[in-house]
């Protein structure tokens, strides 16, 4: 069973989240870039996440809607947006982007950088590095359950990789 | 006379530059996103400055090359090229933008934000905040005569704009 790290070092303003997946990297990144994909995994079974915009290129644009599946009783599911743009995209091995939330709240803004390399058993290995603006934001980005969301979002992609190729 | 202050925190990843300037904010955002002016102000005048690209929209790609003026006796002036894309852009208030220095070294790639505010005085305090992806990438950019070149692009830009106003 493959599974997913979470570091989150001291003294610095990143975390680095690695995973290998059993799938070369170009594989991968495809699965990854496919905006008809991005609502079977990103973002967990906890959320719905609508793709509203995802245009995988230098100076191209993203923009994900999520929204909880199960709301509080009573109340209408409140929308996350998560917005940003492609600062470089090399297929099959890299994609530095911007993250943008929407709401208030830590972490508003992040630099991400995605990288896919070949492991040894012809799968690869990915690894996603998100830089805040300071400790304390990044902090205050993890009680937001990201670590299982990621850990379940990489379980979900896996799979999907598994029946897609 | 105006000053600018650059700080470098111990135990961050950024270096925080602030400014004041004679003129209102969006008086200086338009100077400082004139591509017509860049070769004036940006890079001091060690350099001279060619921009290739420069289209201040989110999404929108920048690309600049500095060549220093005064090469060392019998070599060709080498081309330092720095690019980007710009993640946000509110005319008069903020740019939040992305800096890769195109040649190996430290700090190649930043995360960068402008902020414009009104001044007491009719003026503009300037911040700008370039975010590294480590102390150590960002500790190596400053033996680099940046805070020097920061200060004189700066003293330039205030000097262009008085002038063209």
């Amino acid at each position: 069973m493959r599974t997913t790290e979470v570091l989150f070092e001291p003294g610095r303003q990143d975390i680095v989240v690695t995973r290998d997946f059993g799938a070369p990297p170009d594989v991968v990144f495809a699965a990854m870039t496919d905006p008809a994909l991005i609502p079977r995994w990103w973002g967990s079974r906890r959320f719905e996440t609508t793709v509203e915009r995802m245009d995988v290129r230098r100076g191209g644009l993203w923009r994900f809607v999520a929204r909880h599946r199960e709301p509080a009783a009573g109340q209408p599911p409140t929308p996350y947006a998560f917005w940003g743009v492609y600062h470089d995209v090399v297929p099959g091995s890299l994609i530095v982007s911007t993250l943008q939330f929407e709401m208030g709240g830590p972490g508003r803004l992040q630099l991400v950088t995605d990288t896919f390399e070949p492991a040894g058993d012809g799968g690869t290995r990915y690894t996603n590095v998100s830089l805040f603006q300071s400790i304390e934001d990044r902090d205050g980005w993890i009680p937001t359950g990201m670590e299982s969301g990621i850990r379940e979002s990489h379980d979900l992609l896996d799979a999907l990789i598994g029946v897609t190729r």
